[in-house]
């Protein structure tokens, strides 16, 4: 057997060492144009010519947790791609957006203004009940975040696209269920796979349904840039409709210098920060998917091409 | 049976009239002087004048955490003190302890900065097992702490005076096991009570025990000022021993405007504001214990004078 590691510019040396380690009876090496035919790659934003290079791949293990843009790619005819089940990414996930979120509600990013000024005042407290917490995506990554704000006693909500059940969330599906879900969401947390359904999916109309269509929804965007018409944000921000947004991801990665949501007093910025591969977590697992795909079991995270995630 | 309300400055109208609702029996009223005696108080803060007029009391109900403040009083005869067990606290505590511990450790502070100038680069994660989250104090409020932060599966230690067990937390005691718990503690959480054995705990030579004795301890201190020598604190910081600190309470409240705490760059200030009381919940939690103490049955949150919380 023969896997060929080709992560763009990430360092493939630690993944072909560790690989090479747990897998004594494949040969693994970096991709390089030449390269012998392989039957396995480990990838992260392949460019196409290793894909047109590389015909009796069978098996794509992908890095990061959104497979979008290898979708968008022509892939070898017997390719199956295969996505991680959370390689220490649910956790970071949760990391991230629970600080946003208690920043937002406990208005740290204001006493810290306070602060600057040496001004020690108490900010009124806002009602927790007033704050319901709206997931949209409840994977591996969304089910661990929506547990996580539980605890804090925010009404939780869910929405994914076939029905989900989640203790302690309030669980909406489908068109049907979108309404009512983004109407009872105050902060909106995007967790969804970016396909063609869900591309634009947080625009003008769907922000101004938050929180029951009162002023005050709070978006944190940690999913796809595309997920967002970016352009319709800073408006219902200017108008007061929107009270802030805390974003991770953006239609132009890295974010322009000039763009406008770098300085934006209700936006928060992180670069594609939220959640990182853990190297160690996921070469197990991509090794586990490998030797159940290789025995023709059943191999967790296969990518249903059609429906794009 | 006859309620004063004493609430310094604290609006009482509030108080006397959800305590009225919920004890249609009982006369209920904010005290001034020369007011009717009265057999239990709801109070905060109160001056000793107060006390000397009121000597029939026998229950004196605290709405916050800490009673240090009132165990410096002269008390009546009889006066039993009695604390809120939660009244909505313990979440807010949560919430104010791990924004603090997931700012510092994804170092969204730095983002932030980096946000400020427009500049997109990711900073290298650190390891989580490095990050031992210590909580001192494992009452109502430590021990939801302590399972706040496990849940973002940081290791979890923590100390009490005695014995204490929390699922998923590693528990020390006493000053037998105080050496072992700040070496294995990277981020020291103080819930303590404040008294005379736990005054000025948190000091050069405490400090300088976190993380094993490396550099890198962090404090997040949200029970009194008095528990941390202040002037202890800026040259270990200064020194890079420690990473920073993030302070809620102060030797004197309201922090002065020109104390260095509030722009020290390594040090995160807030006005006292953790976790405030909710109303409602302390109103019925007080009338509960009210009921318990009239009947003679144990009244939960009865301090031990001696113990001092």
């Amino acid at each position: 057997m023969r896997i060929t590691v080709c992560l763009s510019d990430l360092g493939s040396d630690p993944w072909v060492a560790g690989l090479r380690a747990a897998l004594p009876d494949a040969e693994v090496a970096a991709w390089a144009p030449g390269a012998a035919q392989a039957d396995h790659a480990v990838v992260w934003a392949p460019p196409q010519a290793f894909l047109d290079e590389q015909p009796r791949l069978r098996g794509l293990f992908n890095i990061g947790a959104g497979v979008d843009a290898l979708l968008k790619l022509r892939l070898p005819p017997e390719a199956r791609i295969v996505r991680l089940d959370d390689a220490g990414m649910s956790v970071q996930m949760a990391e991230y957006v629970c600080h946003a979120l208690i920043r937002h509600f406990r208005e740290f990013d204001g006493y810290e203004a306070d602060a600057r000024e040496g001004r020690w005042g108490f900010r009124k407290p806002r009602r927790r009940e007033d704050f319901g917490v709206g997931v949209m995506g409840l994977g591996a990554l969304g089910e661990r975040v929506a547990k996580a704000v539980a605890q804090f006693d925010f009404p939780v909500l869910g929405w994914s696209r076939t029905d989900r059940r989640v203790d302690g969330v309030r669980c909406f599906s489908g068109e049907a269920g979108f309404g009512e879900f983004l109407s009872a969401t105050r902060v909106l947390v995007n967790l969804l796979p970016l396909t063609e359904a869900t591309r634009g999916v947080i625009r003008r109309d769907t922000l101004c349904q938050l929180n029951g269509g009162r002023p005050g929804g709070y978006l944190i965007n940690v999913a796809r840039g595309a997920h967002l018409v970016e352009s319709d944000l800073i408006p219902l921000l200017d108008s007061d409709q929107l009270a802030g947004a805390t974003l991770d991801v953006f239609d132009q990665e890295p974010l322009d210098a000039a763009h406008p949501f770098w300085r934006h007093p209700k936006i928060t910025v992180t670069p594609h920060a939220s959640a990182r591969t853990d190297r160690e977590l996921s070469i197990a697992q991509i090794v586990g998917k490998i030797r159940a795909f290789e025995r023709g079991e059943p191999v967790a995270g296969m990518v249903d091409m059609k429906r794009g995630y």
